[in-house]
């Protein structure tokens, strides 16, 4: 299998995907590139591991993944690359591969040590083009990832946060906004449910209320905001075509509180 | 032939595009994935219309167009699959196939109903994840669409306005600005010239005057509006290395008329 | 070699792109299609010649760039493509093609005369479509460039601005800015040593001073302006984890200048 799925925060204007899609191409012709996304906001770790995360699981068995949002590039911390039951993922080790990685389950964890697998002058400053992309091209084209560098034991973590429950209220967090404004809760419907027991609930984000809980995005009355499954399987704050993160005069997305009450 | 042209309102950033693209190389490794465009404003199925429209007869016979533009997801419309003279056109059911599917020239209509070629799990807010993208891959390898559902005699219509004669007037309308700023109108240059005859005209655009026809930008001044025959042979109103949207302070593309006068 | 790389100010809304690809993929179904960038500034030729210049010696031999700044579309300027000793380029001959070419040692320039290999209809505002993607199509196919069109003897050149020094004094200029707000400046790491000769120097850009040339961006302290050799082999104005663009307030890049004194 040839698929290399790209995942950064490069953006979509400058030189930097051109540089390492043609880095790919020559070392494997047959690489069949794809997209995931580019426009993760600068440095923001967290938000790349998501977005990998909601959708690692769909691509072809052995697809490649070159994840690079890389901020301590030229500093201390190691390119890694995984090899879990389904895939392979290359990038730096801060995080930013570890949700998909154990979801999918490490098998083995290399350091990127061997310079063979390098491009000849490695700057400081862009690793994907000198490290990450020729590495992900080398597996590939069915490189053995065990000569790519030592084995190493663990890798950087990082976790999407849980919901609480404390007496009737459970918290919650909107810990991402897609483009049509919805907002990702971390809670499932199960753990909302489990919560909730099916009963009446009152939801409160930045001093507005939710009361509904939907299945799809036409049950919903215009201007009424409402909880709905979204396909990352989270549950999502939606309004019918409309912008939830308008709606509720949402900007960043940094630890926005969700506060949920149970009539029981 | 495997090409998959991709036209969505789903953006750049998002998981969305990575997972559709994943499900259909899962299920045809050997597809070729063309994306037409990602960009059309959330919900806006007249724009995905309108550029399908411009885009689609300049693909490979046998391309197979997966355009969801979907505000009803996991409502009561219809997931469709349209077999014309020379493409596949699959999404929803609600008119943003209609114009580009007739202008080929429809051959056939299947309501997408055989569960056998959907993803296992259907949400109700990701339909292109769980319907269109399978179906998609399924057409591109070869599946036969009679055996993706019922035939179906109809569809969703929509129609791009036509402009009107009155007296010595005729009016057209504004209906898409691209990224230059050229503002694209209703009218063929036959239209335009089957009124004006080819003589003097005056065309007024939010109180701002046009008055030439010209063949190419180069002819303009600097600072003078013009018409022009588009790409999509419909006239257009631009300026010379300028927007003509930033000129005419257009903000919405929204029903903006065009009053041309002749003098005979 | 059936890599065809696409470089133009078309941005991914409209169907320009949808449509490129089509007409380039039924000519040549086994192109393999990769986009350098198509968010460059809305006829910014320098802008595009710049990233050109920056990315094509990653990609492998014979690769063709279609790279489509083209301002004067319809008028005098001409279609052309460049043999160079390892690419194709094709585009307008108006300079976006010239740094990239030259460095890459030009071997041939033809002039696109030959009608047999552009589309049938050639409209005056869209010859991206009309000439450029069937050229570029028919080359990676394997087209001789000599049945193109009669050999030319020179292109339009555009250059970068050379660093210049005046006494203690290197000016230097500001001609990019990446997305994480580096500010590339047009003087090598060379060029600049060799005039501070590794001693303290003071680099006032907008009224702020730079005191520091780091290795990799964890050196910097936080809030702290400095130069480092970026990606591109020339010095960029950086911040860790910050960016620069917003630090110095930097609107458009247009003629920065950075003054640099040495202290001997």
């Amino acid at each position: 299998m040839n698929v290399i799925a790209l995942l950064t925060d490069f953006g979509l204007k400058d030189h930097f995907l051109g540089v390492i899609k043609g880095v790919i191409l020559r070392i494997n012709p047959q690489a069949k590139l794809v997209d995931i996304s580019h426009n993760i906001l600068p440095h923001n770790i967290r938000e790349a591991a998501f977005i990998l995360c909601g959708s690692f699981s769909y691509f072809p068995k052995g697809t490649v993944f070159l994840t690079v949002v890389d901020p301590g590039v030229g500093s201390a911390r190691h390119p890694i690359a995984i090899k879990t039951k389904n895939y392979y993922f290359v990038g730096p080790d801060n995080g930013v591969l570890s949700i998909a990685a154990q979801r999918d389950g490490i098998e083995k964890i290399i350091a990127l040590e061997n310079r063979r697998y390098f491009l000849k002058n490695i700057s400081s400053t862009f690793h994907a083009r000198d490290i990450f992309a020729p590495i992900a091209a080398h597996i590939s084209k069915g490189a053995d990832i065990l000569s790519l560098g030592p084995s190493s034991r663990g890798i950087e973590e990082i976790n999407l946060p849980p919901p609480k429950i404390s007496g009737n209220t459970l918290n919650a967090e909107v810990i991402y906004a897609d483009k049509f404004g919805n907002l990702i809760t971390n809670m499932t419907k199960k753990q909302f449910l489990d919560f909730t027991k099916g009963k009446d609930f009152s939801a409160i984000l930045k001093n507005k209320r939710i009361k509904k809980l939907y299945s799809f995005y036409a049950q919903a009355k215009d201007n009424e905001p409402f909880l709905i499954e979204g396909s990352l399987s989270l549950l999502e704050i939606s309004l019918k075509n409309k912008s939830a993160k308008d709606y509720f005069f949402v900007k960043n997305i940094n630890a926005i509180k969700i506060n949920i009450k149970r009539f029981l």
